[in-house]
């Protein structure tokens, strides 16, 4: 596998079909055609197939493809063999909604830290997470190292609760407020913040 | 202004720089410098410079930009000197988040339906919208056109509720859901879905 030449289109399809193997693996199926997968995934057999290719020769023709085989090798590419340590800052609704979905996904993320800075919500165990005061993220003593930070506070302290993220030795950071973060080249960072995503969508619908 | 012209990660700033220059004109302030701007910002005074000049002439140098003329030229660049009307299909959590996170902001962006399968929130109200069952989705008349549409249901269901919503005459999707959904072109969809922007995350973390 040339990771180099996988167009980035099929990186970002990568989850999609890592979800829906990893269902249709504990559902007990064992092969699948790309039209039948075309069909639980939404993505055109044609593109399924090219997808597929870049990663080795999963597919027999007329039998379709090796769901397990498949899987672990998605699986191992994307990284999710080993499990993922996050630290989530704020937890007041949408902080509170992430901890809830990646409980219940049980998807290879697992939460070892949650902060806010709202005294009525520190103390207080949310999933089995006692939230810790935001204003103790600097000096927090995680028992496993954090390897991913979410930031779901106030617009204002988000650059600041980034830089202690960082200084916590986390590689990538999920951004749910609406805030450029200045870090360092090396930290991977996902920007998830549902108004500005609103502004630039009706930018595009006024503008056909 | 010559649209086309306008690069993309430009037109990703703008609804951050929208946000930053109405809380500084509410705030009273008419002239800022494109230094002090970067500040509040996040972003370098000249890639601050070069997006807004695609806009127009709005700073006087050693004055700086006039903040309620820029506002006014973003806010119409953006389509939102009207207001949106949004529909909402899934309210447990992640839902719930959106519309607090909706309500509070007084966006520009008005959720007039909200949709659930659940028989418990069906019929209760949540800032100050009565919750209506999914399966009303189809045959449910708003009192005013739907334009964009948030899903936040199970993925199985996902797909249907998106069709539902473009037959309501939705231009734009916002998709929390880990679906991918097969809609005709000229519908716009923003994808939002956590856990594969953390797959997506850890991929990009693992292959450095």
């Amino acid at each position: 596998m040339k990771e180099q030449k996988i167009p980035k289109e099929t990186i970002k399809r990568l989850p999609l079909y890592y979800r829906c193997l990893n269902r249709l693996v504990v559902l007990g199926k064992d092969t699948l055609s790309s039209t039948e997968l075309s069909e639980y995934l939404g993505i055109k057999p044609t593109q399924i197939r090219k997808d597929l290719s870049y990663f080795g020769d999963f597919g027999t023709r007329g039998v379709g493809y090796d769901l397990r085989k498949l899987f672990k090798e998605i699986e191992s590419i994307l990284n999710l063999e080993r499990s993922w340590n996050i630290a989530i800052a704020g937890v007041s609704n949408i902080g509170c909604a992430i901890m809830d979905l990646l409980d219940f996904n049980h998807s290879g993320f697992n939460i070892v830290a949650a902060f806010d800075s709202d005294n009525r919500v520190v103390g207080s165990n949310i999933y089995g997470i006692t939230i810790q005061d935001l204003d103790n993220l600097k000096e927090c003593t995680a028992d496993e190292p954090i390897d991913i930070g979410i930031i779901a506070v106030d617009p204002v302290d988000a650059r600041e609760v980034a830089n202690c993220l960082v200084d916590k030795g986390v590689k990538g950071i999920v951004n749910f407020a609406p805030t450029l973060l200045n870090l360092p080249k090396e930290i991977e960072v996902v920007q998830m913040d549902l108004t500005s995503e609103l502004g630039w969508l009706v930018f595009y619908i006024g503008h056909r």
